[in-house]
């Protein structure tokens, strides 16, 4: 049954543009996507024959200058955004400040700013520093899951939420809570990181006002690759960002003292784009836009939903708890397991060729990546897991400190 | 009497190092310095063993994780800084941003912010975010250079300066001003984009609160390379800067919601590190590291004075206005002409092979880099200089769109 699904795969041909290393089963493309030949060839490029040969030049001559709305308006593409409404600079973290900081400062005498209790951690910390920065006038308003929705109020500037949640895979509807938002007079900043590339994002449709992400995930960037920022072409005019640098700018090569912001998404933009990294992500989402959305979802919701079929089967003994939603359409590209041996089970598969990752304090994560994995994969898998938990041998797995990144 | 310099330069083994192509004299190191092969393997290794073999598994094992104080160190090292006192991360544009910003927050009571007019436009973009986020509570005092320091009093907060003049080359004294600054009750922000790699930056010697610089330029990182922050040791324990992700927590694998800072300079850090960018800056600064840097420095004095003495000599008749202080040893490792047709003039120079770079209205900049240029290179360029000006070919370049990168 797994080979015949493997056999009728619309999607099978994309395997081999990825660099996966024999005997591996990458289960970790949520947190870190793998290499494309598409993005060795890209760096080879950009290192030898563009900064070594062009030098200064490459900025005109190799398009390095047009990069950030360039593959901006690609990853634009995959959420569903306009042309002109994206862009690459900065990490997420950055990112997120960026826009949450510009749509607070639209919404005078609203001075609260509701998130989750339990996003990733990063938008947090993003959303402390802004108020430690900014003071009173600024509250952050964190809630239980369940009671976000109902949080929002008269009060709210904005609403800032991660369409996949980092843990669960839980989807929040973003439409729907958009439009909740908008009609008690909120902004919504959206973070993609988990669902760009993973799962659609209609950005204009359910008419977001900001979202960013991440480059380094399912868009396959490479490690620390630049995230994104989206903002809604009627917010261009208006929004400001503190992180006004020269590269947002209406025109930076005037070299004039006064900071006069880009009339259009470059304004969101800061220092010097990253070109290395700009680059190999422009190769990975370039690769994710060859493949058609719709199968690419089918697959994702039939690798996860085997996974789960196959842990029910044959680790049902073991003490594993899922902790994603039970219905597969219902979850990003991943899924999660709760077990009291959660690290040392992971180590064990990852020893083994089965790359998960593992959050604390008791979560293994398993990601499911439509164009670079089989069905046979995901049964691989499943069996190491049934394996190690058969034998205990995660017992002789020594605790290590914890250092994997998300 | 150019030859005999060249015969006797004890950097020139440094020369093969460098990948500058057949033909082209670079004297644009001081806006993006070359791929050196030490690079070109560098970006081999991490893209091919590192992120394609490696995966995820690369945070640790070829140390990713520790990429921001590893290479802040080695950069610190350049710039007379204890070992903890440097990072990388970032634009120097959104570095900027955090360290004026925790510096500003240091100073309760002092509400103005100090900086040059004609200061490199990202560094007055940034500090304007700043004001517009923070409000009237922040002043950004913008002084003619020759008033910058008389005007640092008691109500400075903060004194944001850029310690070789992007334009000029005119090096600010970093120890007097900034002692002036510390009497007045301020601290001080210095910008060495300019002068890292280039000139003599003694931070801790000087007692500098708090520096940022650029990658791209004389380090040789690469295009749009990470930037770097430097904190003076004794601010690590009470600095606060906004941009609080969570590569800037003191534990940031226990994934909790409470932001609590890292206890050192990594608090300075805020999302995830861009391990290809940072990697090649590596590699950049290693070459740095290993010359010497008293040989650097008087190298880049001799050639600077020679492309001096020979533009006087051969160029004299037509109308160079010399942009940069008079003295060799008082420039940092580029210096400027004017000329009414300058833009013309340099795109004929660049047609020609000789790269320098030209910045709005009419400035014409030529840098030097010790490692990798030939005195024969600084007196072949002036030739073609020379050539240019006498048979008035830049009277049929075409003016394009002003499109280089700082």
């Amino acid at each position: 049954m797994v080979t015949d699904l493997d056999a009728s795969d619309p999607l099978a041909q994309f395997q081999q543009r990825f660099l996966i290393p024999d005997g591996i089963v990458y289960m970790n493309g949520n947190s870190l996507g793998p290499l494309t030949r598409d993005a060795q060839l890209r760096m080879d490029k950009v290192v030898n024959d563009e900064w070594g040969r062009e030098l200064i030049r490459g900025w005109n001559s190799a398009g390095w200058y047009e990069l950030p709305w360039r593959v901006g308006d690609k990853i634009g593409q995959l959420a569903g955004a306009a042309p002109g409404e994206t862009v690459v600079c900065d990490s997420t973290s950055v990112n997120l400040f960026k826009v949450v900081a510009a749509a607070f400062l639209m919404q005078e005498g609203r001075n609260t700013i509701v998130t989750e209790a339990g996003n990733f951690p990063t938008d947090l910390y993003m959303l402390d520093g802004l108020k430690r920065f900014v003071g009173d006038e600024c509250n952050i308003d964190i809630h239980a899951r369940a009671d976000v929705v109902s949080s929002i109020n008269s009060k709210t500037a904005v609403v800032v939420l991660t369409h996949v949640h980092y843990v669960s895979a839980a989807i929040f509807p973003m439409a729907e809570i958009t439009a909740r938002a908008h009609e008690a007079g909120a902004l919504v900043v959206w973070d993609l990181s988990h669902s760009i590339g993973a799962i659609q994002a209609d950005l204009n449709d359910s008419e977001v006002d900001f979202a960013v992400g991440c480059g380094y995930k399912h868009l396959n960037g490479g490690p620390g690759a630049p995230g994104f920022i989206y903002a809604a072409k009627r917010h261009h005019a208006t929004m400001q960002q503190p992180l006004s640098g020269w590269f947002g700018h209406a025109r930076p090569f005037e070299f004039s003292d006064e900071f006069i912001p880009a009339e259009n998404i470059r304004r969101m933009l800061s220092g010097t784009t990253g070109v290395l990294g700009a680059s190999a992500l422009e190769a990975g989402v370039d690769v994710m836009l060859e493949a058609d959305a719709a199968a690419m979802q089918e697959k994702r919701v039939r690798l996860s939903g085997l996974f789960q079929e196959l842990v029910t089967e044959l680790c049902v003994d073991f003490d594993l708890q899922l902790a994603s939603p039970e219905d597969a359409a219902d979850r990003g590209a991943h899924i999660s397991y709760r077990h009291e041996h959660g690290y040392a089970i992971m180590q064990n598969l990852i020893a083994r060729g089965v790359i998960g990752d593992f959050r604390a304090p008791d979560y293994m994560r398993f990601g499911f990546s439509p164009l670079f994995m089989r069905y046979a994969d995901i049964r691989a898998a499943v069996e190491v897991l049934q394996d190690i938990l058969t034998t205990k041998s995660y017992e002789k797995a020594e605790y290590q400190a914890l250092n994997a990144v998300t």
